[in-house]
């Protein structure tokens, strides 16, 4: 691609997202200015349904890689995974320094350790306010609130002109730890001129105003007092700090002791408590082995698994195998969460199981978002009064929600920019232009193996999972057409062979004669005679069957 | 079990569900009463997430079977799939009449036709008011509301007392179609005594009242206006019809010609017209062929889809290959539904593709339920004074919502019975207890096989998916301990083989290596040496990948 050049003979910024733009996940935008790349956020997403067996899934950072002299470092808005969680990852290709505020690099620096790649990670704390120098840009970072703590906007100050990246923010009056949103760095730099925002869409669809976090500490300290008299176990995502300090503030006034359960849990509750980021008074916090020696209300557990992942606490309390605490009729469940889209069954499956086992369980309006609703988000642009408009942060219908509405305050079209992930688009001071693409995608990781799963073997999963794989294994003497076994015939995943004996002696029959013919014909092409089979047994399964197995022959050269 | 009898020595009934209280699915209740059984609905489930490969699950009847000189026939409530899906399945082992009212009889019956089944099965429509005798049961059919036309509920009388059944029901005082739900029968069989009431629990965690389908009319009708200048695009369930009226009359008003796309949605259209349900005017149904002779804003097309079904049309149109309907920025398309729970991604990836395609689209408020909320619980309750509770129609966390408002209502703890599938519930004038259990079960329907796709073929499946297969052939001398062969090693679903060479070849040596050893303990048993192979592989795969892919060794005997 030809880099523009304006008429003050500026280059043109180059703006290249890299993910997060057909998802809520996997956030990752580079910025480009002549010799200087900065890299916003370094995000995973999570499998979607189809990729059978995948942990999780990192961009694809080729374009990084091949520029990689120019790469000056990443610059992370807030701890969520699908910000910073591929950076473990990324780090090992390209290996810049990495700029957070206080408790984002906290958690940034708990992944590094278990890794142990904190020697070989340059990091530095940004306070809110400041800025750092990275090539031709500068990028401060304006204290916004979110659902955890410690989240960022960027203004990035580029030589064609300013950007705001807001990365994840609700806009709360009454925030729970820290300051309210930096609303007038927002129209400060709104009142200077900004070239370009990029805002978080994941709302833009829901009208109104995002409710502040503090209304569900209200809710939560009702419930303790309607449930003065039974345990009380609350399930919430690891990361809000702010939802946990409410929780242990009800704890602490109506005396009950609070038990943590969940790896997640701990470890972020352990990071932000050593920055001071969530205040939990004396003698309040017990290990779980002391459970027993408190009657039951005067206890509250606060556990992770309130999305209905399998391997989480709640999940394990709920089917009967958590080693340590069991539900009963005794318990009030509380879900301080929203079921994300996709995981409304297996959400609802824990609900019954703990009802089955006799607890209460609330799991009605005890959350709130950490996303701008339509309100929010027109006071932001209404602020910043940006010239171009770039919708981030969500599906296609999230952005297109965004854009309506920016539109609505007076924007025109053609300086709303709805992305796709991989798109170029260069800026100047008047004017931005999609000129190309660079390649992305989707890196699948499985357990140790990044990238060694691609569309080939998740189409076989699919297959397999769909109808199962049936095996036809026979010798044949080495280099001639004479086949010198008998056919072995097994399956996986189609039929239960024991009842199924039939079936199986029908294709074993239907084999042998696919080899017999072969042999009629001399064929001694390994992969004709094993076309053969193939095609033979697929038809003969799917008249008897309406299934179409994956069908394996194998030779055995003798 | 053996059988009460009560003082007046009467025998006691007994109410047996075999499927529908651990989901909303496959409703299947028995009654029986000495030598009498009926069978109230015969539905079938669609299969959970992790039931791979699986088309349907239908009940396990074998209660029924064993019993099948007792049993006069089944009595359906209406015309989901849920209802009447697993009949034509059950018919071919409980060959016994079918009673149902006009329209519910008539997606049976298309159902039969399909399977040339109409010839050997009963079949007996029945009016709203009018009673069918089966052994000792009556049986009445009630004029409910639903979102099918037709719907039903069931007074039951038996020798130790009446019943009612709700079946699926809303209070609509405004139907589209017919008449409303006959509340004054519900309260003239209250007035006389009830002595159980099994009522529709689906909705029982809503507060207020479910609105009427005419409310949806008036939002159609005023897309349709506000829409004039473009082709609408409606989704919604294709045995509504109502919905499908109230959309006909609006394209009607504004002019419009209608096309139906969808196989189901033609097929119960048509059924429904037949039987004079579906009130088309002439001129208005067009086919699919002729939407070119007519400018987009002067048609509407009716789908299938809804709930993003990747098959259905509406999906086909988001895809691009449906052969003859394609979207663009000319269409607003009509969510007339709300995402069951589980498809909302399926929904979301179908609104991003339509919007993509530069269409305008609608997916909120352009639906109500068809089944009762708390306040109308609470009125059928207050009508039907049952002696006993049974709620009905959905997962633990509804039937645990509705006896939580019968107990507000005065009904007592000990006269509400939250059964799970497969209990007996024995009842007498008096009293109600649970005296034991009959096997129940999901039976699962792939393809041809019924049943034939059972816990270790799931379980394989799953296995599959997760980490796909490794198989390792060789030769062996029969009978003896020499391998004539090298092992022949390949894979699906694990690693694509072409960039995983090294792997595979280090996987070789340790076949060989165990291959080896046990040559030379002399081991000639196939089970053992088969073991050796899997248990080493595993190790070592797990060890290079942290994955378990499933090993299946296979010995080729010459």
């Amino acid at each position: 691609m030809k880099k523009k050049k304006t008429e003050q003979n500026l280059s043109a910024l180059r703006i290249i997202p890299l993910g997060g733009l057909e998802q809520i996940g996997m956030n990752i935008t580079a910025f480009e200015y002549e010799d200087s790349i900065i890299i916003v956020d370094c995000g995973l997403a999570f499998p979607e349904d189809d990729m059978f067996g995948i942990d999780l899934v990192i961009p694809d950072t080729t374009y990084l890689e091949e520029n990689i002299d120019k790469v000056k470092g990443f610059v992370i808005t807030h701890g969520h995974e699908d910000h910073i969680g591929a950076l473990p990852y990324v780090l090992q290709k390209i290996n810049v320094p990495v700029f957070a505020t206080r408790l984002t690099m906290g958690i940034i620096e708990n992944k590094l350790t278990e890794r142990g790649m904190m020697e070989t990670t340059q990091r530095k704390v940004v306070k809110f306010g400041a800025s750092i120098s990275l090539g031709c840009f500068r990028v401060e970072f304006i204290k916004t609130n979110h659902s955890i703590v410690d989240a960022a906007a960027l203004a990035i100050y580029t030589p064609v002109g300013i950007l705001i990246h807001t990365g994840d923010f609700k806009v709360d009056y009454t925030p729970v730890y820290g300051d309210a949103i930096d609303l007038q760095r927002f129209a400060e730099l709104g009142r200077k001129g900004v070239l370009a925002l990029l805002c978080d869409s994941t709302n833009a669809e829901r009208p109104g105003f995002t409710p502040s976090e503090r209304t569900v500490g209200k809710t939560i300290d009702q419930l303790f007092q309607e449930h003065s008299d039974t345990r009380i176990i609350i399930a919430t995502f690891a990361s809000n700090v702010d939802r946990v300090q409410q929780i242990i503030n009800s704890a602490y006034k109506y005396g009950r002791k609070v038990v943590v359960e969940g790896r997640s849990m701990v470890n972020i509750i352990d990071t932000a408590s050593k920055l001071g980021c969530l205040n939990i008074p004396d003698n309040t916090l017990i290990d779980v082995d002391r459970l027993k020696d408190y009657p039951g209300e005067q206890t509250v557990i606060i556990t992770t698994g309130s999305q209905g992942e399998s391997m989480a606490a709640l999940s394990r309390m709920a089917e009967n195998i958590h080693r340590k605490i069991s539900i009963s009729s005794g318990d009030t469940v509380i879900f301080s969460s929203s079921p994300i889209p996709g995981n409304e069954k297996a959400v609802t499956n824990v609900i019954n199981k703990l009802l089955l086992k006799g607890a209460d369980v609330i799991f009605q309006d005890v959350h709130v978002s950490g996303h701008p609703c339509q309100e929010d988000i027109k006071l932001i642009y209404t602020l910043v009064q940006p010239k171009f408009s770039i919708p981030v942060h969500g599906e296609y219908r999230h952005l297109k929600a965004q854009a309506k509405l920016v539109k609505e305050l007076g924007i025109s079209e053609d300086h709303i920019f709805i992305l796709q992930s991989g798109n170029v688009l260069e800026v100047t001071p008047d004017s931005a232009e999609v000129v190309g693409d660079v390649p992305v995608g989707n890196i699948l990781v499985d357990g140790l193996g990044v990238g060694d799963v691609g569309n080939i073997v998740l189409r076989d999963r699919q297959h397999l999972a769909e109808d199962g794989i049936v095996i036809v294994a026979f010798a044949m003497a080495a280099g001639t057409d004479r086949v010198v076994s008998v056919p072995d015939i097994t399956s996986r995943g189609f039929v239960y062979i024991k009842e199924a004996e039939e079936l199986m002696n029908g294709a074993s029959a239907v084999a042998q004669d696919v080899l017999f013919a072969c042999r009629e014909r001399k064929t001694i092409d390994r992969i004709k005679i094993k076309a053969a089979v193939r095609d033979n047994l697929s038809d003969y399964f799917w008249k008897k069957t309406q299934r179409r197995p994956m069908i394996l022959p194998m030779i055995i050269e003798v």
